[in-house]
């Protein structure tokens, strides 16, 4: 295993002392229970937006928290959810009496141990709100699953929900934005290979040379299907009908699109899909308005991209549009 | 080879149709010959800045284009150096009488065609003046070799500078600054594996399960000697004993730093090596006061990563902060 790490056991508080030695402008950690705070969390009256997530899909959500958009992450081990005792910690610091969004991906353990915190933290008469992040059409929005996991939307939502807490909106209103932003999002996500957790030196699973996996999440897990490998053309134009054939956006609407990479891709191909995603939207009579493209949600250094689409109303795309100062997503400040 | 393009042939093309469809606010393309343009260039009388390479080393320097930075990137063919059609058409575009500056890397093929293309627009009476990048340390400063490549330091000169141009400097200053910010830099750079080039399918060389390749260019070029893989901690520690030893910064001098990844290393590992540069640094009594950490120049999906460190003095700290507005570096604006 070719890393640059100190050993397993050290990735994350190692990964975080450098993230704020690197902005310790906008960043502070907090070492126990493990929180990373945005500098200067509870000086002014805000509704607080809390995120947490397994560590090793950087810079999620790490990478989000500043000024304009989250104000505390819980970094869990690698792959594995924050415990209840940071979430708790998190929630603390960021609560000054404006409210506590909770920004929970929908997988088992981080909706459960958000859970746990929320019980624990009712007895101190703090009542976060949840919002779930549920944007993986690949998996069937049915009862007989999980599920739909939350992935590439929560960049969204963060951003968006930072825009207006920021702004001064009340907990609701942050609420009422930040499911709308979820609803209207869907996204989908192709793997090359699989990545390598440091705890365990080697590949999760092995793929063929010439086959990509098709819906696959984050943490390393394996796609719904393997199928052959196809040109760019062709997996921009399948990852547009799983999104826009589940969203179904209006006629016309404007778009904000998200070409994540998994880590291990590099960012030409990404453009290249945007590329490809860009021209069949305007195609299809939709408004690619915004994009982001890069790695924004990882999985280590897994090879791979995911489409995310959300369809934007007025009051969505201003708030996207609204400064903001991470260090991974940053503009206007 | 899995890889998300067209045909190898298309690989530039595609990804810089997809650039300019994710950034239209600021980037214009220009096809024939191929150059990436700064939007609006030509409107106001400002210094040209134009620097172009190889293709693959994204976001070098497509993704540096735009207010406050470049004015225009000529990028090659993968790994191969822009021709000069391309470098005359860009230096035309932006040559709106205050002067045009060439920012070229040493490397012998960049260096050749800059040099033809400053021949052929004397004709026109356009004389740009040259500013070459040669950071990299990991090769003697003699009279042997072709001189020293230019890595890193670049992102840092094409900022630096473009903040110069931008406020309206004379191009005496413009090149002044550039030049001394190229000075004051220094790169060293460590391979942990092959890239694959799109036109060959495969790995260019490979390397054992426990070796770093070290003082490692990039586009694929392989290091200077083969050493055993090591934590990250005395990764750090050679890295900067490397070019601080090179380099030699007055005592207590402001250091801006930056960790870049090859391409397919995961961000949490850079920070984890500017976690350990960072507190070194500090420990020998410098300020490590600015840094960037992420894929700044990189080689396709290779694994590895790059320090850079430029001994800053007032007025380059200052230009360094001013706003800047690219697709891979922004803040202000």
């Amino acid at each position: 295993m070719k890393k640059f790490i100190n050993s397993p056991e050290t990735v994350v508080p190692d990964y975080l002392n450098g993230l704020v030695a690197a902005h310790p402008e906008i960043l502070t950690l907090q070492a126990n229970p493990r929180v990373l705070l945005r500098k200067g969390v509870g000086q002014h009256r805000k509704v607080g937006l809390v995120a947490g997530g397994g560590s090793g899909c950087e810079p999620l959500h790490t990478g989000f928290v500043g000024p304009g958009m989250l104000d505390a992450a819980c970094p869990g081990e690698i792959f594995t959810s924050p415990v209840p005792d940071q979430i708790i910690s998190a929630t603390r610091a960021v609560n000054v009496g404006a409210g506590v969004v909770h920004i929970v991906k929908n997988f088992s353990g981080e909706v459960m141990n958000f859970g746990i915190a929320q019980e624990i933290l009712a007895f101190e008469n703090i009542h976060p709100i949840t919002v779930l992040i549920n944007d993986d059409c690949s998996i069937p929005d049915d009862d007989e699953s999980a599920g739909r996991r939350g992935l590439g939307a929560t960049v969204f939502v963060e951003k968006i929900a930072g825009a207006s807490a920021h702004r001064g909106d009340s907990i609701d209103t942050v609420v009422r934005i930040a499911r709308r932003a979820n609803d209207r999002a869907r996204t989908f996500s192709i793997g090359l290979n699989s990545c390598i957790p440091p705890a365990r030196g080697k590949p999760i699973y092995t793929m063929g040379e010439d086959e990509m996996d098709i819906g696959i999440g984050i943490s390393g897990s394996p796609g719904r299907e393997r199928v052959p490998m196809r040109p760019a053309r062709d997996i921009a134009e399948m990852l547009l009908q799983k999104v826009l054939g589940d969203l179904k956006p209006a006629d016309g609407s404007q778009i904000l699109t998200l070409i994540s990479g998994l880590g291990g891709t590099p960012e030409s191909e990404l453009y290249i899909l945007y590329g490809e995603v860009h021209q069949r939207l305007r195609a299809a009579g939709y408004d690619p308005a915004y994009a982001l493209v890069g790695n924004y949600v990882t999985s280590l250094e897994q090879m791979g991209a995911a489409l995310t689409v959300l369809e934007l109303d007025d009051e969505l795309a201003a708030l996207w549009r609204e400064p903001v100062h991470t260090s991974n997503l940053r503009w206007g400040m």
